[in-house]
């Protein structure tokens, strides 16, 4: 099955929105085995737009179309399908009842223009949002289908995991050649170190591997091709073995896992609660630990001592150490994880302190110098790292390098 | 000038790379005033490629591509460009010197494959690439013009700027049409609500007015044509006035501008420090107050109380308040607000507690949910908000609100 994707809205040929619904859903197809041949994005003009749905469902089995959903005049993805296609656009009682409920809820009358929202192309099959009032629409005819999402990555990409992909899982069938992906997540060593590590098995043509540098992490993507899938698990697993054994604890996880995540299933799990203490993380780490529902069972809190005042009057670091030492030092992230230890009463806490930039830094103290403290009730123990890039990075890296070391400490590796 | 992007290369088309370049590429050409009317992304197919260069050719009059300019066997757009121009391919000698010296820094000989990189259209203008191998080219004919760039933004961007972007403004002239952009950036309002309040002015054709909805903002774009500069600012200020009057104070701020930096300007300008209590935000609202450099000038730090006992513990809440109204209450909120300005000696202090879901609500309380506590030296004020989305969109839209509701008390509004 060929596929095109067509992209609507004038924004995203203004240089002003990056086109990630492109991106996200390319990625999906093809990891379904469905080839998308082209992108293309026209602007909210109706003779282009007809015109690049047109073309698409020329060479294409599969049109895909974002954007162009919303309540305005220049709305007008929708019903240029349904003129493509030859299909008149109907009321769908049911996406017009969900629309005046989400006024509702609001407790707002429904504005005139989102009425048109609830217009479909005659027999095609709806597509709900569950955050927005957009709905989408699944259209086949004629041999071809198209799908039509919304703009926005938020409301479009849980659209696209509740409703569309079980449709294209059925419709690519069982004994297509598939691409199985598998994607092992590395934290703690940079692309040219994983590529020296893994040279040869980075060669293989299947799966084939490759290395996707995120801005804390790295990734390497695995994808097999099999028409059968348990070989291509067979070979997945293979690969997946000797890169684990090359790599050992550094592949913190696989696919959907993320480092948050197993920390917390390890925190569960054991019955074990955590708190922090942050300095130049500024609130990340704790926003981060409570970034999933459930986050409570283990998290109780923390202090955000920005200010060297609020590590000595919350946090009971001593004025000494600060004024000796510094604050970005050893001795001030160990008493940092024992202060909130103590006064939240958690068995285990977190302490980050360092310099994260732009400014700030000195000959030996430079920016990317961070110290973690880890209090566990065997005792405190700090760890010193050196991070490089723009202060999100730092930041970011501090955080994970903070959730790592839990992790590791906990599963013992 | 109407002008088309043609991106090459099968790692777009697998959802692997994201295409930045087109990006970047439309919004230089915007600014110039050059209307950029589609984007099309091919993988490395000859015939596909071809076949995309012939369309865009007929319907633009600038055609510019990114990608397929590497030594491999799959990098093909160059001499598919000279074929759809119907040019011969020939040596640039500069260029292969160039190669040779590139290779030769690195102290190894140049790969056979690299040789084809010197190869260019006759009679074009060749770009050189201070970082990579690949050179691009600029080819003039019959009316039409096409830009060839390498893919990698790091390679491109500097060519762009070094060599395209002042071809392209000779080319546009001094007297052509520019577009200048403006974006008005909005909380506390949804897309239809703006519509109705502005809906006249949206119909008006210059400057074009466009919604765009962020996860936590709404932002306006305007867009002005004009040939002279000063005519398109002036269209501009007065469609942002005839904005402001209707929209007041939920227009935050415009362009670059972001509601942080707003508020962090406004407490360094009265020298006023601030401290934050989070329970449902869980210290994103200390990450976001910290996230630009300089931050310590005013943000003190504060207590994540993720925990009731650390609400009580280390923020003085009562317990009977705790047990009697619950954690989400004004009450709670107004004591988190007081407990961690009177611990941090901050003017100005920030509290928030709420129902962040996807569980955890009730008919009462339901998920969404959200007290605001503000405390400043006139006393300690409360806000409830019922927010809607999942729980990344509740808990992003209460720190908006928490800092919103502090640069409305700072600018008196």
């Amino acid at each position: 099955m060929k596929a095109e994707i067509v992209a609507t809205g004038t924004e995203l040929l203004l240089g002003q929105t990056l086109n990630t619904s492109a991106h996200y859903i390319t990625g999906k197809l093809s990891s379904l085995g469905i080839e998308v041949d082209y992108h293309v994005t026209v602007g909210d003009n109706p003779e282009r737009i007809e015109d690049a749905l047109r073309t698409a469902l020329q060479r294409s089995d599969l049109l895909v179309t974002t954007g162009g959903l919303g309540p305005t005049v220049d709305d007008l993805t929708k019903a240029l399908v349904a003129k493509v296609f030859g299909l008149e656009m109907v009321l769908d009682q049911t996406s017009l009842e969900h629309i005046k409920a989400f006024f509702a809820k609001r407790r707002g009358p429904m504005p005139a223009g989102n009425e048109k929202q609830a217009y479909v192309p005659k027999r095609a099959a709806i597509l709900p949002n569950p955050i927005g009032t957009a709905p989408g629409a699944i259209i086949e005819k004629d041999g071809k289908m198209a799908i039509i999402l919304p703009g926005p990555p938020f409301e479009m990409q849980p659209m696209f995991e509740n409703y569309v992909w079980p449709v294209l899982q059925e419709k690519v069938g069982s004994d297509a050649e598939r691409m199985n992906v598998r994607v092992l997540k590395i934290f703690g060593m940079g692309e040219s170190a994983i590529e020296e590590v893994l040279g040869d098995l980075m060669q293989k043509p299947n799966p084939s591997m490759a290395l996707l540098a995120k801005r804390s992490e790295m990734h390497i993507r695995l994808v097999a091709r099999s028409s059968a899938e348990t070989q291509a698990l067979k070979l997945l697993d293979k690969a997946e073995e000797d890169i684990r054994a090359r790599l050992g604890h550094k592949v913190f996880g696989k696919d959907r896992e993320t480092m948050v995540g197993i920390v917390g299933d390890a925190l569960r799990q054991r019955d074990l609660t955590i708190a922090t203490a942050e300095s130049c993380t500024g609130g990340l780490l704790g926003g981060m630990l409570t970034q999933e529902p459930g986050s409570s069972a283990f998290y109780l809190g923390g202090v955000i001592s920005y200010a060297n005042s609020v590590k000595e009057n919350l946090l009971g670091v001593e004025a000494k150490t600060l004024a000796s030492l510094g604050a970005v030092s050893a001795e001030v992230a160990q008493a940092m994880a024992q202060g909130v230890q103590t006064r939240t009463g958690a068995k285990l806490a977190l302490a980050t302190t360092g310099i994260a930039g732009p400014d700030g830094g000195t000959q030996e103290k430079p920016v990317g110098l961070v110290y973690i403290g880890l209090a566990t009730p065997e005792g405190v123990q700090t760890q010193k790292f050196q991070f490089y890039g723009e202060r999100k990075s730092v930041r970011q890296l501090t955080v994970k390098a903070a959730l790592d070391w839990v992790r590791r400490y906990l599963l013992k590796v």
